[in-house]
């Protein structure tokens, strides 16, 4: 694509004043739909921006204020005229933060071609549908934290480039893979690969006392509804955390599924792997 | 406290508008001191609604539209004058949600007596500084699930009663006590009374391997800092749940507090229960 952005050159880094379509056009990337035609993302705050400068992702320009560019000398040269010196009241204007941190990243949205290979001898999550942004943040850096490489998404699941999926994932979306797919095709070919299916369902199978928690694709549902009928149907085996509330009459009815996904990765990682103490 | 609403009797549900003030006042929950002064909190929404009035918590107040009264017949002649009929407007005016959910209640905050013989041959999850209201309402969720009766919370935790904590908890703060307690003291108690103290840190021993998991204490620390070096020096054991980041260089720094507490949760307690298949 074109750069959107034809500025003074920054090297010199004199303080820019954004103009009104500059900044529109920068939160218009909260919206998926300008996301997807632009191709475009938006990554803020110190820690985050700090992994992204080393990471593969491809940065189109960095704001930044002037507390960044002081603290980040080491990187301002490798950076260049991508570096843009914006005020604090330029970079509230362009940020989705209600407290925006220092410096705020346009990046290019990264295509990776998902393959049935991901999948083999590995964990994989699927999710159908999660709606909510922070969960879908927080299953990203789960995955990051269990060493789980692909997470395959319906296509009605959040967008993982929207900004408060991005900030819940704290840096995990630069090393998971995320991909959107139809999960019927998608749990019917791995089906015939002979990829274990398991589906985290209300009434599974005890997980602490299965046996047959192997590698394979793990499925979790909506926040409200959880898996869809049509998908569970796909699943070999049902799994369920079981609960232990004191009212069994008035308990809870179920987990968060991003603490869901959490102690199933926990507990399916803790049987697969050598644990050195 | 005298009773801040003289409305003209509801028995017969005509539509009340409120005054300024009023609107004011709910709003102004939404606030700790004005909740803390006046012994007030706000629940919202159809299904933590419905639990609340069969919960032995004292409701003052219902606000509800007509769609939620003609739902409701069955409980409506039990609630009484408490019952409020509003316009969907009326409601979006008290709401703390930008989608509020026809109903929302006025309730006595209830008070506690925390004793050490809540923490004798159980789990007791204890939280240090934790600030983020979801986090707290998530954890609140988990203790629930996991049977967890008893969460002592630092004096400087973002406090249960907080609107977007009590939503978080998706109704489980009905059946879990929250105590705010100064860590110090409880801790060195709990010592001097034989109770094991675990905290969460980043370095601690291997949770899958570690053989000494029994009941007792959980300290979990603030989102960014962990726990603090003076509480977690009156830990006994520090315990850790290992990464398999693939990226052992730029990998994740931690696991979301509340993630953490399920995983830890879970772990314990698939040790110190009989798990039926």
């Amino acid at each position: 694509m074109d750069c959107f952005f034809t500025f003074v050159s920054a090297t010199n880094l004199a303080l820019i004043v954004l103009s009104k379509n500059q900044i529109n056009f920068i939160s218009s990337l909260q919206r998926k739909a300008i996301r997807a035609k632009n191709n475009l993302f938006v990554v803020e705050g110190i820690k985050m921006v700090e992994e992204l400068i080393v990471s593969s992702i491809k940065i189109n320009n960095i704001f930044a204020t002037s507390a960044w560019v002081d603290a980040n000398q080491a990187v301002v040269s490798s950076i260049g005229s991508q570096l843009i010196l914006v005020s604090d009241i330029e970079l509230q204007r362009i940020s989705s933060l209600s407290t925006p941190n220092e410096v705020l990243a346009v990046c290019e949205i990264k295509h990776n071609e998902f393959s049935f290979l991901n999948c083999k001898n590995k964990i994989t999550l699927v999710l159908d549908n999660v709606q909510i942004p922070g969960n879908l943040g927080t299953i990203i850096r789960i995955a990051d934290w269990f060493g789980v490489q692909n997470i395959v998404c319906s296509v009605d699941t959040v967008d993982v480039y929207n900004p408060k999926v991005i900030q819940a994932t704290m840096g995990s979306f630069m090393r998971v893979n995320v991909f959107y797919k139809t999960l019927d095709a998608l749990l019917k070919e791995a089906h015939l690969s002979g990829i274990s299916i398991y589906g985290a369902a209300l009434k599974g199978n005890n997980i602490y006392s299965a046996t047959n928690l192997d590698k394979g694709i793990i499925v979790l549902g909506n926040e409200s509804k959880g898996i869809s009928e049509e998908v569970l149907k796909l699943c070999n085996t049902q799994i369920s955390i079981p609960h232990f509330s004191i009212d069994t009459i008035n308990g809870p009815d179920s987990l968060n599924v991003a603490v869901a996904a959490g102690i199933i990765c926990s507990e399916f990682t803790r049987r697969n792997v050598k644990i050195d103490s």
